[in-house]
């Protein structure tokens, strides 16, 4: 069977060698309108087909999946073509520009038995599959906030804000980890940089019984964090993507209300424990990610970043952008069912 | 001269200390209604007056000065008193509960020609003088950000939330560094312990220019993190108050927009250059806050943290509760001037 | 019962306030030939009883021990002194100045049937309690290797060079998480201020079965670092205590050998499993190692830093000196039974 | 011109792909007598030739230079043949396996007007030639101690043990940073894994005015340390290679003898100032090494790691393992001059 990658700038040749390395495929065509990429990805991978028109391959048989590595504001048109054509589709984060876009490919994904997996790669790690496996466990108790931190001095994109280009990461994380519903949302950013963009936001996410998400990204900052912390009435995550080994850790404190000084304060009673650092497996997420992806496709199973993931992610990053411009006013998030 | 400590709990002590070694004092007068909280203090200041009676203080005429380490609910009434009765004012943080406590007291210590500091005792250490020196060198050229993240697993307060607990701190550190006014506050929390109080809170304050301050407060992390980034448009500099040594490093990173493939990405150029870590003075922060007090006092200066400090924090403060209330509704602040 | 201090310098003090601490302590007696010291010490701890001769302290039957914080050179011809009197002895690191004073005492107080505790603080560290438990378990195979590095720029003792200074406190690590019996010394060592004395020291210690053990100690080094290495066949630990927190980390990470690519190469098959960092106790050492030595003195028991521990550190550090005088020359120890 | 390199293992492709970037380089050759390897070499690198034999490439006129990527066992043997051929040459570290074939090598080459390059790749580092320039710069004062620790667990070489296998590195940043003249060496080491090769050791090297130089190499330690600490009467420097930035840093940290408590101690009064850490030049260290030699090459220079920098090396390696065999006895060092 064949794979088809749109977009061969950045992230295209990722998904080409990850996808060639796989059994299953038989042969990968990569397609995109400009020339010098078609022949640099062509140097790097001698056994590339090469396109610079999609529709050849829609009109192919063989190609039974198309991956979309392209700006998200393509996502929508692209992917409603390759869906109508019959092919299994991989997107990139964020799934789509607007929720409404997300929903109407899922719907036509559905329709037609196809499946949509968006390439939400950190789910795919060693340390998120350990932290979904610790989560689940039910160790940390009641989850009581997700707090994320992903900031260094980094690129700007032309099209999008901060919001839309790291946020994603950590709110398909939370969305994972958690499997909540969240209520609302709300955001403040701010813009010093040439365009209209923001380079650096806050983003909270509220759910029902007081649990609180909030994301802080930035591209203008002089040190590079990527953080998570996850606090639970028994124990509590740290995830430090920067750490060079140890980047999960669980530390068992949980929280005992004691008043001290009768009534003048109540101390937290920190019944503090050992604190580990679980080995995490290194395989390449993408590897994991495009392995998952054919395998649902072979037998019919729901990809674990499906299109209802992606489109969770969306509908934050849709209602962040509106609470933006209205300086943190809590924008509701509606669900058709 | 005589100064008169109220309120001998946990922090009463070092005020009790410091004022005792400067060598203008010639007595301290501890007072607490609580007898035993005075025989403890008596043990360890043999040399130390004490008194269950804020009014044998008042009528000292030897007593030029009343310093307040009772909780924030009694600054006001308190303050009253002492500036009423002619005496100097020290107030721990927050100055007041409300901005028209804040405001009164003000007015009345204007009237009355009398000083009144807030001890934001940050101001004072090494490394926050230093950042001062550098902010107002103009080395970071325009400042885009200030980013202030205070969490630990610590004392919940019976009678405040974490924002009046924690906030104050790193509230009194924006002030002074940056020398802005706000225009307006959201702010977000969430209560997960026993009582009605956030555990957990962010704030964001807008100010003119897109400068924009954010503060994430947390009596719930696993970690200790006491950490400010301070974003300009040519250097940019990071606090981190848990480093033994080198805890404000200033990063020669400067922000230059270039284009790069095109029209699809600007690439923020990092123009980075050295960093550097100043040595810091180690000084006891509150030994200087204290000899200060009594030089403004002395030599009818203004102190560095004066109501005006203390109001300012205060107004953010009260409005971060309004705004927590209704899950970031922007709050715009008011002045009278 | 009454314990005497000889010496209220700088660690002198933080014995009298352990013992007075103590319920079975009815009083402390301080002793300094030193009027101003005795003079401090006296409003430091009101109820210290002071004497400029130790003889008062010899002479008075309720006093029961008395401990040496006085320089190495003195340990002996004082310790003599106090056990001739019958009391036990309380001996700072190191033990004494040479092997043959450090036999001589142990085989004194054996004839009195009275204790010797040396004070090894360190081994009353939650830390090193800690990685006693773990070592003794067995958990990390066969010990292979001891590193120990403790640097920074610190104070120059006139009378003892950095080998006799800080060396004491890993020997005595080692001595008593290994308790294995070396077989000879290997020391170099140079001298680049002022006096004679050595202020950087590499120290290496054989055992049988190749199991080696190596310190690092330098009093001119920029940055601060206390960091012990114990690698063993099945684990390995890590003990750092500079950090804040997890000082204690242990390295679930064994040794298989493996070839790879045929002939050219063994691959240290490294079966990595978790990390963890267990909850260390926070009790201050001293005062654990104060009610230790009291209780071994009421119920006649062992101490567990008795004379032989403090003499295996002395003769070390003694074959050290011998060897760095001859550039690393290998140092037999000998040993009488 | 033309570049043969022999040995396509592991560091063998990393010279082709360096090689075959410089513009003066018309062809690269790889000689491997594995066939395997050529193909895969070939597979990589579509414009390689290729051959088994050396011979092929010491026939070829147009081949300039030949590089040796071979066990350290060889480099003599093939480097005898490739400048008797009239070929210049490159050798991995260490130069040689003796001191004696390190001598005939630079003496023939001498002889042949050729230049020899042996790649110590860390000189040719950002980090390392900063380091050059500060210590060049006088900025340290008199140089006092040179201490390096290089331990993780890694490769088991089958030939070599971990001095031979490890140290090169940090002997050749001394020999460069430092350029003194080594008197003698003392070394220890332990064997604890499969075959008689040290898996851990400690070198230390003696010079003239005390100054001192310290490494520890280690296969078998449960963290990655990769750490330079240079002391000086001035200021010092501590090089992190584990470090992602800010790998070298300088700490403006004098000495000042000064007495405390009169005769009692002297205190090392550290004029401590700022700590800086200097931007570093990120190009691929080996693209610098390969153009600097093609350099020498054409322009008849002195390469910076030339041969004897290479027996600079060789000398204390082979010193080392004699005193090793002999428990740290002191190895004298002979220079034929």
């Amino acid at each position: 069977m064949k794979i088809a990658v749109v977009g061969l700038g950045y992230w295209g040749p990722n998904l080409v060698r990850n996808f060639q390395a796989l059994p299953d495929v038989k042969r990968v065509m990569g397609i995109d309108k400009d020339e010098t990429r078609l022949v640099k990805a062509k140097q790097r991978f001698p056994d590339l087909e090469t396109s610079a028109c999609l529709d050849d391959a829609l009109r192919d048989d063989d190609v039974v999946a198309v991956a979309l590595a392209t700006p998200v504001s393509s996502h929508y048109p692209l992917g409603k073509k390759v869906l109508e054509s019959g092919k299994h589709l991989w997107v990139e984060k964020p799934f789509t520009a607007k929720v409404s876009e997300a929903e109407s490919l899922i719907e036509l994904a559905e329709r037609k038995g196809l499946k949509i997996i968006v390439d939400h790669t950190f789910i795919y790690t060693g340390a998120v599959r350990k932290m979904k496996e610790i989560v689940d466990s039910g160790e940390l108790g009641e989850v009581y906030y997700f707090d994320s931190v992903r900031v260094n001095l980094g690129l700007f994109q032309h099209d999008v804000n901060v919001v839309w280009d790291l946020a994603p990461h950590d709110l398909s994380i939370m969305d994972h980890l958690l499997r909540e519903r969240p209520k609302s949302v709300s955001a403040v950013g701010s813009c010093h940089v040439g365009n209209d963009l923001e380079n650096v936001a806050y983003l909270t996410v509220f759910f029902e019984n007081n649990l609180i998400a909030h994301f802080h990204v930035n591209w203008l900052a002089p040190v590079k964090i990527r953080k998570i912390l996850i606090g639970g009435s028994k124990s509590m995550i740290v995830f430090d993507d920067m750490e060079n080994s140890e980047k999960v850790k669980i530390y068992d404190k949980g929280v005992e209300v004691k008043t001290k000084e009768g009534v003048y304060e109540m101390l937290v009673q920190y019944r503090t424990g050992d604190m580990r650092s679980p080995k995490l497996d290194q395989t390449e997420a993408l590897s994991i990610a495009t392995a998952h992806f054919l395998d649902c496709v072979k037998h019919n199973k729901r990809p674990i970043t499906d299109g209802i993931s992606g489109l969770n992610v969306v509908r934050i990053l849709e209602a962040a952008e509106k609470s933006i411009k209205q300086n943190g006013k809590e924008i509701k998030l509606h669900y058709h069912d």
